[in-house]
């Protein structure tokens, strides 16, 4: 089969070596990646500037854009046919709950789902000295399931998976995406000339403790999957709102 | 009541001011907004660098980054009290359907429900010759219902206005997010040195006919209100993906 890849870490970073290695034992895969660290882009998209691709080695494409970039030149522009199946990842650092909303990472995956190929984003849960090992042998996997079953119209899977051996891991869980609580800090300060600027913090991540989430999984060191679909609209509030006087 | 205002078009885009001057009128209104037009960043979050902020004029500040950036940093930097409403818009532009995965508009709406804020976005469905008469006049009515009733939980507003004086818009449709037709076309052209570049276009709009939807509102002149929430789950596919054999 055909697999596209991308990532939201860059063309150099080590996941999507590790992942585009696993699947080309079995694959004809090609990478089309940023050519630098674009995480927390979410799904943006460059409108308003060209876009440079290189060939930085037989089927390893960087560009200087956005996943969601990435995925939508690649099936549009680069690749001779449609792919099979779009894998964004593995990314370093977990991918959980609403954070979903500003991963470049998913996005590359809702690139792919909105471009009609099925699509899922692998991410590894920790924050250092990530072993690529696992979510590899397990991407590699999952890819056959999505292949052999197809997924369900609009639908793409959002994997996260601990950063374990193969055979600590202690199952895998089919989730729903969790809540997180934001403390989200900003830091105000002066720069050498006196002026204030501002940075964006990140806070500890905490979630709310409920059952079936993807949290709840990867904090029982087992691998996440959570079936994602791009209709946002809320329809038990649909209803409620139609009872509002909204006339004016 | 206090409200914070942004929007993806920039602090100088007409249909800020006018949203900011209906408001104005029986509200505490402070605009956060980018310095420059930020279309189609989406939810991204600016994390590697500083931000600055500007005061323009009483109660308006500019910033060099991204919608998103604007609500967390006004929530949780510049502002002394969390506001009670954030809106965003009125965009020159409609946000419909999937295209609002990469709206900055509408994600400024997403990070004003993050932090816990009712939230909506405002948008003009036309491409030119904006009139932002009606919009404005329908946000001022739409925030008072919305503080007087409450939103659900993790539940923002999409809210599409046709380019229409109020006289000729046939109602309002409470609707469900409609499903686009994607034919994104991408040029691919050589430069003045012979380089090849490539550039992201657009392609037709189209959608899906469906009754309900927010395209259809707006086919028909309505103003469409599409109650959105956070939870990407597909609970039905998740069913269905535990019946996969995943083990590996």
């Amino acid at each position: 089969m055909n697999i596209l890849i991308s990532n939201d870490d860059g063309i150099y970073a080590p996941g999507i070596k590790s992942l585009a290695e696993a699947l080309s034992k079995f694959h004809d895969v090609v990478v089309v990646a940023p050519d630098r660290d674009q995480s927390a882009t979410s799904h943006s998209l460059t409108l308003y500037r060209p876009l440079r691709v290189k060939k930085v080695k037989p089927n390893f494409y960087s560009m200087d854009g956005t996943p969601t970039d990435c995925i939508n030149l690649a099936v549009n522009g680069i690749l001779k046919k449609k792919p099979d199946l779009v894998i964004s990842g593995i990314n370093q650092g977990p991918n959980l709950g609403d954070d979903i909303t500003y991963s470049g990472t998913v996005s590359a995956a809702i690139e792919g789902t909105l471009l009609g190929i099925s699509s899922f984003a692998v991410s590894i849960a920790a924050r250092e000295q990530f072993n690529f090992d696992s979510a590899s042998e397990f991407a590699v996997h999952l890819a056959e399931m999505v292949l052999e079953n197809g997924l369900p119209p609009d639908t793409f899977l959002n994997v996260n998976v601990p950063n374990l051996p193969k055979e600590e891991i202690k199952g895998i869980a089919i989730t729903q995406q969790g809540k997180r609580i934001y403390e989200d800090l900003v830091f105000k300060k002066l720069d050498p000339r006196g002026e204030e600027y501002y940075w964006i913090g990140g806070g500890e991540a905490k979630w709310e403790k409920e059952n079936g989430t993807d949290f709840e999984a990867i904090e029982n060191n087992k691998i996440s999957i959570t079936p994602l679909h791009l209709d946002l609209t809320n329809y038990k509030a649909l209803k409620i709102i139609k009872n509002w006087n909204l006339s004016f």
